[in-house]
């Protein structure tokens, strides 16, 4: 086990990435040296790390030459090309893009869920989308304790997990609509999805597509909720399906869940009991005070809030609930930064 | 049959109010008199109808002398208290507080989906809850065709539905909060629900809490949905449950909606079809175009719109979809008026 590491983050100057550095501050990883990488236009400037000023430098192949750890997020195609590179100058990548998630040979991983995945590491491992990780950390100790059968998930997702731009542009148009511009004259260039043909507007908006579309008429976002919750759980007949919606907030992803357990005995008391211990949960779930999870409570911090926790109406073994965490930190840079700690303390630093 | 109606507007400065004089202006209604009536506190205001000025007056027991519609929107409490002066006084009340909507001899009304139950009317018909309506517009051509089994319904529900005050907070808080007052200090008097003891701001936020809880940990809002989809739909057999949220939308109800059918042979195409010709239905679902329905663009629209209708990944009778309306038209005012111009259709004018 090294004594301390050198860690790159890759993409430092984005959202995710921004944060990536907060969290590294605050980790419990013992470092030597920090490297922020980004594209040529951010080389240059400058960011603030423990008191020091560290430089950012343009992301090339041999900015890995000596580098234990990096963390990735900078995009897909950037991962595609340059975690590789890394992997080849001997880091260990932990990448937040969803360029490999579903390769067989690269573990998805959730540290409270399962830990374990990392073993099999061969130099890259995948840290799951923002919505489905703290889906995980809710739902793992009720699948642990009673199995599960089936999820719905509708989300109420924040627009920070589609970039600092996205953050603005909501605060724009906010302002904008808010001082008399019409619906139909915001300017809209980002959501729903950078990549997609159309834009709309997001402020006083629900927009039911986050990422491009399938062919079957899901959106890849959905997708990645259906797919990641089965190999992260390493069971492919869970039924999982999803609706995933962009809503006007800034930051903290919510979702409406709805599970269907496989044992007999489950209730709404047992469930909450296993939330309370739950590793990475925190329930807040008292309707006669009106506590529940609330997504701009939830920014910076680390936890996964659960709450609204009730038996269906009808189905013996269904239940709802309320789950809420801050996508830019669970959902991507603490997360990373956990996976890079989790390895640490398992001694799996290494390619 | 009368030639010409005189017709009241209880709760007229009320963002549903303000909304039935505009439908009753574009009303097909044969109108004589329009009064407006409101708390004694309004009094005196003038609002503007078909080009003339009209005052307010204070609602009192006489205000409903010589009137022959009554079209009530100004809390369950004013209902309670003066639909039975109006019915007393021969006017039909088209009631839309929750205040009547579970008594056995009141009709629950939508009319593209139970206009018959408007010939059961002994004097007071209610209009439904803004999220249930919208609902059974998109699903009753379905129950018709294969019946439902089941619903699971996640809406997304704007804050007109809870009156002019929480519109402005809204924009007031996003406005303080953009130019940097932090969550814990923007003030929040009236969400998540005027009548419980905590408030909390919306603006950039998910509350999952509308109206007071009940003991069993749903919400009345919930509730609401459960029951009313029920009586509506005359088939206490309908597995309903609903996660109710408001978000931060001006106007625009969206509901995620989850149903599994009855009867084999249901498909997308199908089920498309169906709503493309429902009566006061839109289908707005190409994924190929980005089409689908959205809240923002739903505002001023009779209509409810309905996209992403696709299968279910796992249950083969299974089908999800994207419901959208303008909670306070189709929610609320147009429903009424368009109650009142069925029961004229139908000859039911009287009590």
């Amino acid at each position: 086990m090294k004594e301390k590491y050198n860690v790159a983050v890759v993409g430092a100057t984005g959202a995710v990435g921004t944060k990536m550095i907060e969290m590294l501050a605050e980790s419990t990883l013992p470092l030597n040296q920090v490297k922020l990488l980004a594209s040529k236009r951010s080389a240059g400037k400058e960011r603030t790390f423990k008191g020091q000023t560290l430089v950012i430098e343009e992301l090339v192949p041999e900015s890995f030459e000596g580098i234990d750890i990096a963390l990735f997020s900078a995009g897909g195609s950037i991962s595609k090309q340059f975690a590789p590179e890394a992997v080849k100058r001997g880091a260990v990548v932990v990448d937040n893009t969803s360029h490999f998630r579903m390769d067989p040979d690269v573990p998805l991983v959730v540290p409270e869920v399962n830990p374990d995945a990392l073993k099999r590491h061969k130099g890259i491992i995948a840290n799951p989308n923002c919505s489905t990780i703290q889906l995980m950390v809710a739902l793992e100790p009720i699948r642990k304790a009673y199995g599960l059968d089936r999820l719905i998930v509708s989300t109420y997702q924040a627009v920070s997990g589609a970039g600092i731009h996205a953050m603005e542009e909501l605060k724009t148009q906010a302002t904008e609509y808010i001082n008399g511009t019409p619906a139909e004259k915001l300017a809209a260039n980002i959501l729903p999805c950078g990549g997609d043909k159309k834009h709309y507007p997001i402020a006083f908006n629900a927009l039911p597509q986050i990422d491009v579309f399938s062919d079957d008429d899901y959106t890849y976002e959905e997708w990645k909720m259906i797919n990641e919750t089965k190999k992260i759980m390493e069971d492919d007949g869970i039924k999982v399906v999803a609706t995933c919606v962009r809503i006007p907030v800034l930051s903290g992803h919510s979702e409406s869940v709805y599970i269907e357990v496989k044992e007999d005995g489950a209730d709404v008391a047992k469930i909450k009991k296993l939330i309370e211990t739950a590793p990475g949960a925190v329930l807040q779930d008292d309707p006669s005070q009106q506590v529940y999870p609330q997504a701009l409570m939830s920014i910076d911090r680390k936890e996964t809030f659960v709450g609204r926790i009730r038996k269906d109406i009808d189905i013996e073994k269904g239940f709802h609930m309320w789950v809420v965490s801050d996508n830019l930190l669970k959902g991507a840079a603490w997360n990373s930064v956990q996976i890079a700690e989790t390895l640490h303390a398992m001694d799996l630093v290494k390619v």
